[in-house]
């Protein structure tokens, strides 16, 4: 007799309702059930609260302390500097420094959440509150694929990304630079970048950063598309605002920042702090950090126009200790992330943390295992938004197309995880006991009849198989699966229509932009 | 430009002080410093609470009604149906019917957490209250590493999971079955297990369960190392009970139970329900139905013997919707982790719960993900005890090698989240600020490093080096690195002393077992 817990096979219970009708019609049902998230969508969840009252205050009086005595620099940015002082914080050079309390209170004019529109109606969301958006990675210079290999990302890589994004039941978000379109000038790529969230999604998206005017540009193009009323009053645009930690915005970020903010479209202000290296390497000084960083970013985006829809983002992680690498899904970084989410709901404003992250060069158990990590945290922590939810590998500098696909994946496992459990009736199966007693086999009740369909979220790439059909389907493991998975996806995908006058107006656009300007490739 | 906020590359902060001595230095102490847990780990982090008092309530409702309505079988075992009669249950034949509350209160008398030695001091263990416990995987009839592949496991693999076991600096537990060894007959292989157990390894494990008299031979060895006296006063090894779920013990599990409540010696009550399969399709009638096997499990421990140390166990999972097969580290088998954490603690006992689950058959993406997923769901649950901490595949079919290792890596990363932030002066590092203000590198401050070598965990299997490195090194995925390090950790294993004297009554005990009793193989 075997002592194994794991060994299903000898279980009469489990084997009794295999065989059958009843089973082969459960079997049937089951297969549609795949499901696709609402855009909308609602945490049901507790967030997790990692630390007690006393510790949390502690870091906010750091966090203060950081702003009254060292301060934060905005630099090459006197507008930035001029609002600062007007606001009452003590302007010397670049350097902005608060009296305490000051950052908090100017950043308590920007909503709790506020709802961002897609191009239908559909594909609206909301951020903040109890609500999750997911979008995938941003910024990735490289993709890989298993044929292909790492190579420099291209428009078209870009182009397919945001169309598996858009095929996607789990991302109610476009993204950003879902990866860097090498082979565009860099002064220029920005326009093919929001055209290709605009033309081959409805999903909300994020404009450039990478220049005021590009910034600009971006807005530009969604007013021809959303219209300059609807843009006036409604977020349709984003931008990704990160901090030159430690304790610096540039001007190109801060200049960023306030286009969105001027247009009254959203920016995600993102500390992002390598322990060690742009902050000390402990964690509770890099939440201080952070908090205070971000505090003052959210605070010029207020300044500029009180309302005006902002995110309260982070991106903090760890070095390795013997090379000075970045990490990702550690267990520092995933600590960091329980109390950046408890810091920034004590601030009441839309929190972005969490995200599918690591180090490694492909998409192996050390890939899954810390982007698991890390996205269970980010969920756990009660982040509203995450970015680099598919696809991110190598610390970000490569996007790849099989780990887009198994990161879905698990975006579909958390959504359902969000979504909790309903302790009522129907749940407690209470009939199902009557009909189906100690040892008996519960899967032909009628109780499992009526839920079986939508009871469990269904992968679509994890392999549960026995071992001997796994071994006839030729042993593949999650990458193989997933490779077959994303050429699917593309070549299913349907592009959603675009009024062509809209179009229109939008390549005319960028061609005078692209006309009035020589390429740069630095 | 790139827009990439992962391009650290760019970032001058990361950059200045990569070069240097002084980093140099700091690789070189770093590298010092991999680290090993204590025997009795304490978890400095709050248990996730996912449901509210209402919700709670009403499972714990149900259980009652599931205990006095339905009733749980206890099938031939006239003992237990006695002591269940005495104590105030309505035994029908095999099936036992509780008031209201019996269950509940025959539970009170077991101990909220209780000490458990190992064959050294050093190797002593707390089961229960804030305490950490972590073994390898239980039970699995096959073993597979990447140059042999899958096959029947065998006596000597199961010495080297021992060995692995007690060489690893994260697991605190020797575990029981930790591979079954089918080259030996069914009727004496526990004679050889718990033997491999006590000879290899220090730390505490478990006994044979399959048959009362195999029980009774391994608390007979045990008393040959520990000696009657001490073993009567304390807890030196442990049954795993699995529930024959849906609400049946059989008597090979309930005999066990008893062999070890009479010696004083700990069980391990663990309802086993494959969801739709052992019970309902929906996870609150569920967590009833495994609170309610388990409080009646429980329950006749204390009545065998008063005060018996018990651990609340419980095995919850889903099964895929299309075939029937059981599934792993799927969201709704972690959001009853969290729960039943809740509902055990409610109890006052000791916690079972979580492990690295996965039904891959291989050390893949799949593996790592559901892997990490539900060990991070039971930590966070407020686990006292995670049995399949280490090593398990193909739904505990399969104790992987290279698993195995990977899996022991994320162990120290749980240890070290559970391990928590301390928001302290020092870990605030004002004086740091004060050395590297606004964009300068902290790398080189007097802060970093004090605290550098202690910081962060430190991964041995994980690569973080950059893609050239990678490219260099072979392109090494996970489970090959983990091939080198289990062959490294047994080639370096290093035998605990045993008193000769005590290793021959071992021997002695096992050869006149073996002698009595004609081979069985089925």
């Amino acid at each position: 007799m075997l002592d194994a817990e794991g060994d299903l096979r000898k279980r009469p219970a489990a084997h009794k309702g295999r065989s059958g009708g009843r089973s082969a019609r459960l079997a049937r049902r089951a297969a549609a059930g795949t499901g696709r998230a609402p855009a909308i969508i609602t945490r049901k969840i507790p967030p997790y609260d990692l630390l007690d009252e006393a510790a949390l205050q502690r870091l906010e009086a750091h966090a203060d302390w950081i702003l009254r005595e060292i301060g934060i620099e905005f630099r090459g940015d006197d507008e930035a500097l001029r609002l600062f002082k007007d606001a009452g914080a003590t302007v010397t050079g670049a350097r902005v420094r608060f009296d305490s309390g000051l950052a908090r209170a100017l950043c308590s004019t920007a909503p709790r959440s506020f709802r961002m529109a897609g191009r239908d109606p559909a594909s609206a969301i909301i951020l903040g509150g109890d609500h999750l958006v997911l979008m995938p990675a941003y910024g990735p210079p490289f993709v890989t694929d298993l044929e292909r290999g790492r190579r420099y990302a291209t428009i078209e890589d870009f182009r397919n990304f945001v169309k598996l994004t858009y095929a996607s039941p789990w991302l109610n978000h476009s993204g950003g630079t879902v990866c860097e379109p090498v082979d565009l000038p860099v002064n220029k790529r920005h326009l093919d970048m929001v055209y290709a969230h605009l033309r081959w999604s409805t999903k909300p998206f994020m404009g450039s950063v990478t220049a005021p005017e590009r910034a600009e540009d971006s807005i530009a193009m969604a007013r021809l598309v959303f219209g300059d009323v609807f843009l006036e009053k409604n977020c349709v645009i984003q931008g990704n605002i990160n901090v030159n930690s430690p304790l610096v915005y540039d001007q190109v970020m801060s200049g960023a920042l306030k286009a969105y903010a001027r247009a009254n479209q959203s920016v995600v202000v993102s500390p992002f702090i390598l322990g060690g290296a742009m902050g000390p390497v402990t964690q509770p000084a890099l939440l201080a950090q952070a908090h205070a960083e971000a505090m003052a970013g959210i605070a010029l985006s207020q300044l500029v126009r009180k309302g005006a829809p902002v995110v309260y983002g982070n991106f903090l992680t760890t070095m390795n200790l013997k090379t000075g690498a970045p990490t990702f899904g550690t267990p520092e970084a995933n600590l960091s992330t329980f109390a950046i989410g408890q810091l920034c709901r004590r601030l009441g404003l839309p929190l972005r943390c969490g995200g599918q992250l690591t180090a490694s060069k492909l998409a192996d158990g050390q890939a899954m295992q810390e982007s698991a990590a890390s996205m269970m945290a980010g969920i756990l922590a009660g982040s509203n938004f995450v970015f680099h939810a598919a696809g991110w590998l190598e610390g970000g500098l490569t996007m790849g197309y099989e780990k887009f696909v198994m990161d879905l994946d698990h975006c579909g496992m958390m959504l359902r995880m969000s979504g909790g459990l309903t302790v009522g009736e129907e749940q407690l199966a209470a009939e199902a006991y009557r009909e189906a007693g100690p040892g008996e086999a519960f899967l032909g009740t009628a109780h499992t009849l009526a839920h079986f369909e939508t009871a469990n979220y269904l992968s679509d790439l994890a392999d549960t198989a026995s071992y001997e059909q796994w071994v006839e389907g030729g042993r593949l493991d999650l990458e193989q699966r997933a490779n077959r998975r994303w050429k699917e996806m593309l070549a299913d995908y349907q592009a959603p229509p675009l009024d062509p006058a809209i179009d229109e107006a939008l390549q005319d656009f960028m061609a005078r932009k692209k006309a009035a300007l020589p390429d740069q490739w630095h």
